[in-house]
């Protein structure tokens, strides 16, 4: 019996409201590769992604068919509700061979399920989605029309339902025990990989009602003379005296992040730095102070902006987007951005990590904070106070 | 000034070896989209391949150029030899937009340096090069001639140098260490993702000499009933008793990895298991005892193959894959593969994981080993005994 993290009738009405939107594009037929479009239409939760795989999705089937690697099919009938007849694997020697690609062999299904002339989306620039992927595709179906069907299933994924809500916020309470363990881990005298591997340790744990994952990527330490870096790899030198460290990561609960960055002092914070922290949360806070039902991203974005213009700060990146599912490479969903120009109406449900992080000259701090959109405003997934941590 | 891992000999020799083989297939220019070859190429390490991002290498141009991601050129400068006109990144308002697309820019640079007319390699299957990356890269240069060079630069990298080799033996006692990790902590009565836990602690801590990474996905753990789960995410029930679990994981030292499975039996596992596994390991030790430079991978196969045929067993998937330098999601290398077919010749300083796992029915036993070809055959890269561990 497969495990599932969610009632059937919520796989339902995910995969009616793809299919609403195919329709509306005139699509017949969807090949899904991102594994997250993939764990959210069927549940499949497995890390065998770095071989071809998909979820086929079609207006004429009620149930998706789950298509890739032979020994990975065993996942498939252990994570998702499809039945076996959905469940269609591909044998070895198509992996990672010179003469054959898996998508021979699912363009050849689809054929056979009598697609071969269909319209057919395809998740263009999506993870995993790759190049080569796409030539095999085509040339597997000829007589088929395709259509670009990037990011149709992730802006269903925007608003989440209660039930992806509360795995949130049971990520959100892992989130902070990390940002507790970072605290009580960092010191002058320890290496930046012994920070995070004491940051790891309780990540994977999790709480006592729901076990931790990985997160999409390793949390990023950006430390000392690296903290103006985003996304480095630590290292192993000692963290020393008198430097900021960011750190972003994000506790998980059942695939769902929830993530967060703040900025740790190790040592006495000079009072520009102090002021420049209280900046950061200040643009964080009249951020939020807009979000509800209504607002759009990039009247968020205003005002942050607004806020730190006050202060003669600008930030050329975007301040946000929004999380849910993640697999490596990134947690983002990569629909809406808080940003300029983007025209994105929040909704109840809808969640966003907030990135305030600014970085100038030779440092940066990030304070951040991932929220709900409710019915009169925001609750915050993590309860971690937005402040400086100040480790004297 | 950039941390360099290698001398800028090792990096020049290596970017040698990829203008050769440039040259011998007609290309000018070659783009080079897969953060391992990247990394290979110019010693960049962030984790920013959630963007696109490339190393451009032209038969014309004595140094690789890096293009990404503005906010992440910083890690650009502090990870690469690249001088400061070899970094050259994109604006934030091409990501994960809807109207501009990051090769849209890398195009019109590339044409700037005069390639628009030139022959460019790019990797077609490789990881994040998307179906759309190459669609707009076309549309980019329309004049330009494109040809497939995927696993160009990684069929260079199969080989490796004394400094590559001594850090996969580091990273390889970190991977020691985690076996001892796993084998301490695994007990009935913890959670899956407690041991988790206690193995990536150690694999993030590596050793005093060289501090731990994360690899490129975290430890599989496929515990009793998913002991027949190659892939699986772990999941937060407890262990229980008289169970197999089946780990694979790998240290990592200055991003090589140094994999490793070792199946752990939790009580008193039965005499057909015992001797399951013990086919497993003869398995293993007949296909490296045939290691050595000018053996082939199909006949390093044949051996493992025979060796399990007088016990009756069959095993489908291939046995093995050259590992090294990695990134999310696999830490193979994607080139030769110890299988039925493959011709390859085994040369000094090819460091392969010999995956010897088996999967049948309702359980599975994985015992392997990760070795480096010597002058008269081969090095284990890790120590732990080649054993079924029972912790009773």
């Amino acid at each position: 019996m497969a495990s599932l993290n969610f009632e059937r009738t919520e796989y339902a009405k995910r995969l009616a409201a793809v299919k609403k939107r195919m329709t509306a594009e005139g699509m017949d037929v969807l090949v899904v590769t991102e594994p997250s479009n993939m764990n959210y239409l069927t549940g499949y939760d497995a890390y065998s992604f770095y071989v071809v795989q998909a979820v086929v999705v079609a207006l004429d089937s009620e149930l998706p068919i789950w298509t890739g690697r032979f020994m990975d099919a065993v996942s498939a009938h252990s994570t998702t509700y499809l039945p076996a007849d959905h469940i269609i694997p591909y044998t070895d020697h198509y992996v990672q061979s010179t003469e054959r690609h898996p998508m021979d062999f699912i363009g050849r299904m689809m054929a056979e399920k009598g697609w071969g002339k269909a319209t057919i989306g395809v998740e263009m620039g999506a993870y995993y989605y790759t190049a080569r992927s796409h030539a095999q595709l085509q040339k597997a179906l000829p007589n088929a029309r395709f259509e670009d069907a990037e990011l149709l299933v992730n802006w269903v994924r925007i608003v989440k339902s209660e039930q992806e809500l509360d795995y949130m916020r049971a990520a959100g309470a892992t989130t902070d025990l990390m940002v507790e363990a970072a605290k009580n881990a960092a010191r002058p005298d320890i290496r930046e990989c012994d920070l995070a591997s004491a940051i790891v340790a309780v990540q994977l744990k999790g709480t006592e009602k729901f076990g931790g994952m990985p997160s999409s990527g390793a949390p990023l330490i950006s430390a000392g003379p690296r903290a103006n870096e985003p996304h480095p790899a630590w290292n192993d030198k000692l963290l020393g005296n008198d430097i900021p460290i960011n750190i972003e990561m994000a506790g998980v609960c059942r695939r769902y992040h929830c993530p967060i960055s703040r900025t740790f002092y190790l040592g006495k914070p000079a009072q520009d730095y102090r002021d420049f922290a209280d900046r950061v949360v200040a643009g964080t806070e009249a951020a939020l102070g807009v979000v509800k039902p209504g607002t759009t991203c990039e009247e968020v974005e205003a005002a942050w902006r607004a806020s730190l213009a006050k202060a003669g700060i600008e930030k050329e990146a975007r301040l946000g987007y929004p999380t849910g599912i993640a697999y490596a490479p990134t947690w983002g969903e990569r629909t809406a951005s808080l940003r300029k120009g983007d025209k994105t109406v929040l909704e109840q449900g809808m969640v966003f990590h907030v990135m305030a992080g600014i970085w100038i000259g030779e440092t940066g701090v990030t304070i951040t904070q991932t929220f709900n959109t409710t019915a009169t405003g925001y609750e915050a997934l993590t309860k971690s106070p937005r402040e400086l941590i100040v480790i004297d």
